[in-house]
This record gives structure tokens, C-alpha cells and sequence, in this order.
């Protein structure tokens, strides 16, 4: 029997039973819209105020806090175009990492006259806080920097960049799409106004996300229409999804046995000569593992791991359609043929030891069979 | 045994059994990201383009006019805020009668400097063509008319009014979300340019909907990140969603019978002393029975008619939690006691003779109590 091994939850997960039963419930049973005053509109209505809770605790935030979206890039274009429309003009500080619902989001603010600083990262894609703090300006408006990076799982140190746009009275978002329930966030002891979430990364439906804004936060709704979710985002709730996207948070991630899946095909993986971890080597998501196989292509061992019904990324799969090397990879300044040689594998708690252990041998195997074939070789 | 009548079918839907396995088995088994290399993101965008291709079908389209959205309120903000980024400036037409969507969009505008005609309608809520082209201005850039009204059913002419924005070299947008696979539009006959549609409308899922966009059209994305949608919709596409919706798409609504079922709940009501139908007698969607109840508030009857297990609405869901009248009823003249009378009965395919004839019974006994509660009498 073909074994088919999915190491690519960094790009989408498989939804969780239960949270697929839940949602087809709500589109069989309590469909009614929560707009509705009828007892099929009000059913809908708790229900989405109990998601809200549940959202809203994970951040140990209020539930009023909590706007859901269509998703994780919905949620920054919210938050960083958002700000820009209550403020009218200003500097935006972001990294050059960041995800492309971020850059591309700052890009289009330039266009309208916003200036943004995209700030250099370290070998590790560590931001560096004194070079963030020297980059404020009297009118910096947002900063806008990411939890953990979806490509090299890197995670940043936003308590300490919280207390830094605390201290110069600026705002400060984060695309938490990766670490959501997998890394703790708690929006009382770190200083973050708003937060990206979003559903299918977290065994929960596509389509489905939310930002957290916390209480007084100047933000312009991007989306009109009626009054749904306090006037900031307009169109009727997506219940079912906003119930499944509740049921997948309150799930056991499994961390701890992730972390020593992920730790164990690191250390296989880097046995292979001429390789390299990218990322931080300690902080890092516990499911993501992001290794440089040098004279290859990324993209000659992804289809080959494929035949071998092992699903992998190169780069994010946002961008993984283009010719061009990671932008992420590029920025901790990894060489074109090093970067174009890399792979991502990222786990999940459906992830077995013998999943692990067939991909630490298959890779072991491509790696070699394309390494004789290239023209490229070591030493 | 209570009887559960779901007649509120223009709010949202029951989703079709065959559509919620569909979005089951994308959940469970099909959950690749379709911006992935390997098979499951292969196999996603194969679905994907699948589904657009059904969708264009029903429109008569190109599979690339057809952009995924989260619904038809983000459908219309992405048409209306698309043409007017792509001009900068200029003039829009629409109508009083609109979803709040298409209205909160051009409210929005006219704080960014761009003018908004809205039209009157007449008391069936017909817009006046003539009227539309006597506002049409050298600086006018798209006119925003709906297919149907969502409250009072009323279908305009957008063959005609395709006809005169052809004539004046104006972009056409049109709301179809109350009509789509319900009343023929074919994009090959009629001239317009973008049309929104919305999936739980038809027993698809909420939280998924499209944008059809005419190739050539000039539209800016709203939601920037990946390359997702021809770069005009950016975010992780909501594959179970999409093929949930193209699965609807392909139902067969009964509207013959769904006709049937509303003329005669329209008949026997008006029986019913000091009644009035709203919206136009004959071009009209076949499920939407709108109706004023003189000398009593819609409120009451909702909440009597909820008692007795049958869900209907006062004005539309979107503005269902606000004590105004609905703009709709005042739009074609109705008095403001009138239009706090109304109450609008939406039938769908799953609707039985049975439960009309409880809907006709039930209806009037309350309406026959409450009147003889109210301080304002007949004669």
C-alpha cells in the first residue's frame, strides 16, 4: 500500500472530525442568519457569541474583542489598512519577512501616499529591537510585525516589541496565523492591539478568521454593508464556519510530541552532508522544520517526495506559484541556490513517529538520487 | 408535534444534504491548500477551477470572469470600491432601494470625494429609465442597480438598464444575490459588467460567494496578500466552500412550484382585510411574498408567528436589529405605519403545500388577534 504522508500543515490542515460534524449541524439544522429575530436567528446568534467566548479566551480578551473574517489575510488588511483610513496619513513600521497579506497590504498603502519601513532581519529572522525602535518616527502610526514566520517558523519577540510601541504610544498588530493555540498570547500581560487568526491552520474550515482589536483601537471598517460584528466588518456571519473555527481552538494541539517529531527529523535531516536548519534553532514553531538541501532544487525534491506521496512545501504556499526564491529566505540572506534548495515540512498532531521516519528515509534517498544527477556538485 | 416552518429563506438557507457531503469530503480528505505544488493542492485547484467553471456556466461566462469571494456583501464592496480605485474619481448611480451593502459602499465613497445619485423608484420599486439616463453625467463611471430586491422581491430591468449604460460607455455592476440560478441572466445577452452572487441564498453554504467580472473590466483588488483569484481576491481559497457552492448552483429550485406555493399564500392573504402586497404584482421573485398587515407592528406578528414554530422577517436581515422602518418600504411610499406592518414570507425548494396552509391559517388568527389588541382599529 502507497503511503501518503501530508507534511504541509503550515499551508492548510485537514479539518478535525468533530469540528467537521459541528459544522454540518449548523448547515443542516441551525442555519438560520443571525441577523434574524426568528428562534432559528437567535440559535445563530448565541452560537456566535459562545464562538466569540471561546475565541476571545484563548487571547484571554473580551469577546467583544473578537471580529471574525474570511480569513487570515482578510484580518491584515483589516488591521493595517484599518488604522491607515482612521489616521488618514502616517509611517508604518513591518519587517521583510512578513507574510505577503502584510507586505503586499503596505505596498498598496504606499501607493496612497503612507510611508513604510521594512525592517532588515538577522540570519535567524530575529527583527533586531533597537534597529525597530530607531526606525519610529513622530508619525508612526502601526507597527506591524508577525508572531511566528509562516516559512522558517522564527518566532518574535513581540512582548519586548509590544513594551516598544507601548513606550512610543503607537499601535501594534500581529499575524499570530501560525501560532495561534500552538504559542501562548496573552493580550493582558503583552501589549498588542490587534492580532491575525485564522481557522484552517488549526484543523478548522477555510474561509474562516478572525482579529482581535482591542477596546478603543482606532480602526475603519473595510467592508460595508449591514451592522454585523460591531459595524467593522459587514455581511452575514459565517456561522458554521465560525463555530468550527471555535470547536478547533478549544482542540489538544499536541505540542510537546510534536516538538519531538519535529526535533527528531531535524536531526536526521541535517545528518544528510551539505544541508541547513533555516529559521531560529530553539525559537521556532514546534511543527515547522525548514532545511537547505545545498546542489538541488527545492522544487526537484518536492515533486520527488511527491511520487512518494509525501507532501511538502518550498517556500509558503502563498507564493508558490512563482519562479522567484522565497522573499523570506532571501531577507536572512541565504544565497539564490541555497534558498532556491529549500524545503519546509511542517507537522501536525495527526503526525505519526512512522510518518516521520518513512520521510527521514525517503528524503535521505531523493536527496542522494539528485545529487548524482546534478550538474552542480560538492567538492 | 410542533410544526417547524422555515420560511425565511431570502435570509438564509437550509444547505442541501448532497452540497454539506461535498464540503464534508473536502474537509476530511481533499484539504490541500490550492496554492500548493504536490497532489492535494493539485487536486484542490483542479476542484477549484472545477467549480468556477460551473459557476461561469450558469451565467453564460468565461471560468476566469468568476472571482471567489467571501459573499455578496464583500462581492459588492469589491466591485464598487474596485471601479472606484481603477477611475480615482467620478460619479455613480444607484438606487434607494438598495442592500445595505451597495449603499454603506457608496456612502463610504462620498467621504472619499466620488458624488452618488441615488434614484427614487416607483411604488413597486421599479427604477425609472428615464430618469436613470437624465442622471447620467460626463464624469459618471458605473451604475449599481440590484437584479431583485431582497425585501419586496421586485425584479428591474437590467436588460434595459445594460442597454443604457452600453449606450453612455459606463460600467453596469448588479447585486444578483436574491436571483442567481432562480432567474435567467446571461452575460452574452445583457451588458453587464460584475455581477454578486452569494452561496447560502441557494442552500449553499454562508461565507462563500463570487464576483463575476467581465474580462477587460477595470477593477484594484480590495483584499491584497497572495496571488490568489488573478491577483484580485487574495487569502487561502475556501475550497470546501467554493465546491459546496458550485454543488448548489446545480440544484434544481422547483420555481414553478416554489410560483405556485406564493401565489396562493399571496391570494389567501390578501383575503385578509386591509392587507397590501408589496413590491410588484408580476415581476417578482416567485418565492418572495411581501405583505402589510394595517393596524398592527410586523414585530408582534414575527414574534406570534415564531410562538407557533414559523420563521419569517419584518424588512431584511441586515436590518433587522434596528428599530428604523425599512428604507425599502419607505422607498415606494409606504406610510410609516404601514411599513411597520409588513412582513415578508421566502419560500425555497424544501417548502410544502402543507406548510403554506399552516403559514395561511396561522397568519390569520394572529393578525386577527393582535388587532383586536391594538389601540388603532379598522373603521
Amino acid at each position: 500500500m502507497k503511503k501518503i504522508v501530508y507534511m504541509d500543515n503550515g499551508a492548510s490542515t485537514q479539518v478535525d472530525l468533530n469540528v467537521a460534524k459541528t459544522i454540518k449541524n449548523y448547515f443542516l439544522e441551525n442555519y438560520g442568519n443571525a441577523s434574524s429575530l426568528h428562534r432559528f436567528g437567535q440559535d445563530a446568534y448565541k452560537s456566535l457569541q459562545n464562538a466569540r467566548k471561546t475565541i476571545a479566551e484563548k487571547l484571554n480578551a473580551k469577546p467583544e474583542e473578537i471580529i471574525f473574517t474570511s480569513g487570515g489575510t482578510e484580518s491584515d488588511n483589516l488591521a493595517i489598512k484599518g488604522v491607515a483610513d482612521a489616521k488618514g496619513k502616517g509611517h508604518i513600521i513591518t519587517s521583510k519577512i512578513e507574510h505577503p497579506a502584510v507586505l503586499n497590504t503596505c505596498k498598496e498603502l504606499e501607493k496612497k501616499g503612507f510611508t513604510v519601513t521594512y525592517l532588515e532581519v538577522d540570519e535567524y529572522g530575529l527583527v533586531d529591537l533597537r534597529k525597530l525602535e530607531e526606525s519610529i518616527k513622530k508619525e508612526t502610526i502601526l507597527i506591524t510585525i508577525m508572531h511566528a514566520n509562516n516559512e522558517i517558523g522564527t518566532i518574535q519577540p513581540i512582548a519586548e516589541i509590544g513594551k516598544i510601541a507601548d513606550k512610543h504610544n503607537i499601535l501594534f498588530h500581529t499575524d499570530a496565523v501560525q501560532t495561534f493555540t500552538k504559542e501562548p498570547i496573552n493580550v493582558l500581560k503583552i501589549n498588542v492591539d490587534m492580532i491575525s487568526l485564522s481557522a484552517h491552520k488549526i484543523h478548522g474550515p477555510k474561509g474562516v478568521g478572525a482579529l482581535y482589536v482591542r477596546l478603543g483601537t482606532p480602526l475603519v471598517s473595510q467592508i460595508q454593508g449591514g451592522v454585523q460584528e460591531r459595524r467593522i466588518r459587514a455581511g452575514t456571519e459565517n456561522i458554521p464556519g465560525i463555530l468550527g473555527f471555535a470547536e478547533a481552538a478549544k482542540l489538544d494541539n499536541q505540542i510537546t510530541n510534536i516538538r519531538r517529531l519535529s526535533n527528531k527529523l531535524t536531526a536526521e535531516l541535517l545528518k544528510i552532508p551539505h544541508t541547513k536548519l533555516n529559521g531560529h534553532p530553539q525559537k521556532r514553531l514546534a511543527n515547522n522544520v525548514n532545511i537547505s538541501f545545498k546542489f538541488v532544487e527545492g522544487e526537484g525534491i518536492l515533486f520527488s517526495l511527491d511520487q512518494k506521496g509525501i507532501a511538502v512545501s518550498t517556500g509558503s504556499a502563498c507564493s508558490s506559484h512563482s519562479l522567484e526564491p522565497s522573499h523570506v529566505l532571501l531577507a536572512i540572506g541565504l544565497k539564490h541556490e541555497i534558498a532556491h534548495g529549500a524545503i519546509r515540512f511542517t507537522l501536525s498532531k495527526n503526525t505519526t513517529e512512522e510518518e516521520v521516519d518513512y520521510v527521514i528515509y525517503s528524503v535521505k534517498e531523493v536527496i542522494e538520487k539528485l545529487r548524482k544527477m546534478s550538474p552542480v556538485q560538492a567538492e
